[in-house]
């Protein structure tokens, strides 16, 4: 964990957005996986890691903003624990190395909480119980704060120098990942022995996931965690995986990877089209400047791109603004990054990534974007252009008769077993420009 | 998955069982770990699994009994879902593979569920309120059938030879994984280093954990997840890892490895004492067997054996007693396994282990037997002896007056960083004897 003034600081800080009351923050308990007892790995609540640290279960906190209070629930370990799980540190002194003097019994929540008590919105079923009867109201009557939740969204958007550190520590564990799957990869290899890869690397260095690995030759389809297919020769593996570390912060990086070690020409013109956006974009990236519109200037890169190589034909201003760059990146260019892949995702996506007058757009792959603020120093997020061709949405546009004055469909059937290329990187967004977290990884 | 037959013959065994009524299950949904759409490897309820076989998210199913008709509610993909998923079989063409007609999508659930609908104990938030709501009960009063849940224990303790089948395949892999960390230790390694081998073992079979591992030089510590510890020479690794494949059998194997690569004449003596208990109780197993007696005769073994080496004295039978046995092991001599790692933990552990008209010892080590039985044919159960150091307990027995007529104190001085010893292997019940399931695991 940081030092205890950095959980101090973080806790000022929010004590002064907010203004006066009383906010809550749930930790996140064991998460049962087939019964109580049998459990996934342990993941601490992110926002409770930004202002608490302690990334052990069965805790809550409560700041007082009028006393200027801050109190941690929790049990000590009883003899029994410590007979099954080895010594323990004492609550009090896990408090105070994160500048906590304040503890109460887990259970004293229920005399602390009142209705009026603000609180974040909750992802997890047991909380969402906890929640619900902490307030006696029913889940579906419970109602988070906006005024904390923004708070908490707004010192979270921006960085501190640990932070990038911690961050910059999973990138180039992820990249290592990425390097296991290209010494091995090879045509006849089965995608979940990629995956093997990817899981005998990560832990060599104590990290674990921060998202499910995407690792699949069908790379056009996005949430595609099967693992079961062979890599055929000519085909491209995209892979899309991030590691995190004790602290919590997130890697994500993608690369596509030909399977037989080259790419056709074909291929090579798409993941160059692919390579020359991200740089591009990345190039660009300080404060000031809309993500909104580089969403936008990637998708024009990659139009006039495809109509050089003769898939796309007529005007492509017009083809953009009719919503032609979804058929082929139905998905945003980034999202933020940080203690969460997604960035904060479950307090709020809009509040996190769009601006009180930013209204989403409803277009396929700009309805998908994440992240349309003006940058700000300090941010981190990603840039994922990509390219991907697929048969069903092929079918879609194909059947909608504006895109016939667009699109050379006959060539574009050539393309049915194409696949999917794209590219991820993580970007720190600094005073004056940007920097590109970690070790350079091989593109 | 089986059979269609094999689900519609199981089904109509819980009806025999259970008799009128209307039965629901639910399926689990994906696990948040951080934010909603951030899961944890997907992982389907065993008992829906076992009736049901179906093994994805967003499903419940119906029984009624009287009508004798079958209902499997859910949605089906849309063309969205299609696009970012690639290609899924329709609800319907699922539910025929396991022998189902009747399908409704999931919110009609609310209509159909009424106050009388009999339903198994909930052990995820998500499913607990989504009861809460279709019963219109406060979570705190949903109250579980008794007799489907024992109905359905019933069925899942017997295994079918197909089940058995399943299980030996995962016990094998779960043998990989003990090898690889056999083939990778060495004095200077890390816990975290060995997991990783783990873990390529087991992903390279396309197979996942069934539950975490326990890989560690303080295996005293019973429920000790930490891996960042050194493995020093000298020291001895304890190993407790199991894998599942798709069907959701799990292994569950526990080796005990020299980290030099040979114990010391003292772990040696403890090894082969361990391993004497675990070959004698196995080769007495049989239907009719009480399990309980089994964890007496193998803490009579322990306590004669640790006589024997000089670190008791005394009268054992005496000892043994008065609960001696829970000084050296804390733990039950095992408990079943098939779908879940502790077999229907989430339903009961004192119905899944114990007759009705056994009760439960409150004395240490036998307290936490999970199984207590008589043993029949087609159960399957871990036969897993262990031998433990642990500071903490030790010092609590000695602060017991009555211990020091059996203790020799100053000599388990000496033992104070031994650590533990356990090993562990998966045994089924045949007509007449038992049979050690998998590959021979390196003793």
């Amino acid at each position: 964990m940081f030092s205890a003034e950095t959980y101090i600081n973080r806790r000022k800080e929010l004590i002064k957005n907010v203004g006066s009351g009383i906010y809550l923050f749930l930790g996140n308990q064991e998460a049962p996986m087939n019964y109580t007892d049998n459990t996934y790995r342990y993941r601490q609540d992110s926002t409770f890691l930004y202002f608490f640290g302690l990334n052990i279960p069965g805790l809550a906190a409560l700041i007082d903003a009028d006393k200027n209070e801050v109190t941690l629930f929790g049990n000590d370990y009883t003899l029994n624990d410590v007979v099954w799980m080895g010594p323990q540190e004492s609550l009090r002194n896990l408090a105070s190395l994160v500048g906590i003097q304040s503890i109460l019994p887990f259970n004293d929540l229920f005399k602390k909480v009142k209705s009026e008590t603000q609180f974040l919105p909750a992802y997890r079923g047991d909380n969402k119980i906890l929640l619900s009867e902490l307030l006696g109201l029913k889940v579906s009557e419970l109602k988070p704060s906006e005024k904390l939740t923004k708070a908490v969204i707004k010192l979270r958007s921006i960085k501190e120098p640990q932070e990038l550190e911690a961050m910059t520590k999973a990138v180039n564990i992820s990249g290592e990942m990425h390097m296991a799957v290209k010494g091995a990869l090879k045509a006849g290899v089965y995608e979940y022995e990629m995956v093997a890869k990817i899981m005998e690397k990560l832990h060599s260095k104590h990290a674990e996931l921060s998202y499910p690995v995407i690792c699949s030759t069908n790379g056009q389809y996005l949430h595609n965690h099967n693992h079961s297919q062979k890599c055929e020769a000519g085909k491209i593996l995209l892979l899309d995986t991030g590691a995190e570390m004790e602290l919590g912060y997130a890697g994500d990086i993608t690369r596509s990877f030909a399977v037989s070690g080259s790419f056709s020409t074909k291929q090579q013109e798409i993941y160059d089209t692919v390579l020359n956006i991200e740089n591009s974009v990345i190039e660009l990236l300080k404060p000031g400047v809309s993500y909104l519109e580089m969403h936008k200037y990637a998708n024009k890169l990659m139009l006039n791109n495809l109509k050089e190589i003769g898939l796309l034909k007529g005007d492509m201003s017009e083809a953009q603004e009719l919503g032609l760059g979804g058929m082929f990146m139905p998905h945003g260019l980034g999202h933020m990054i940080g203690l969460d892949v997604h960035d904060m995702e479950d307090l709020n996506e809009n509040w996190v990534g769009y601006a009180d007058d930013q209204v989403r757009s409803t277009q396929l792959g700009l309805r998908s974007l994440r992240l349309a603020k003006n940058l700000e120093a300090g941010m981190v997020l990603t840039v994922e252009p990509g390219i991907y061709f697929v048969p069903g949405l092929i079918a879609d546009f194909k059947s909608q008769d504006w895109t016939h004055a667009f699109v050379n469909y006959s060539k574009l059937e050539s393309y049915a077993d194409f696949g999917g290329i794209r590219l991820e990187d993580n970007v720190a967004i600094t005073e004056s420009s940007f920097t590109v977290l970690g070790d350079a990884i091989e593109k």
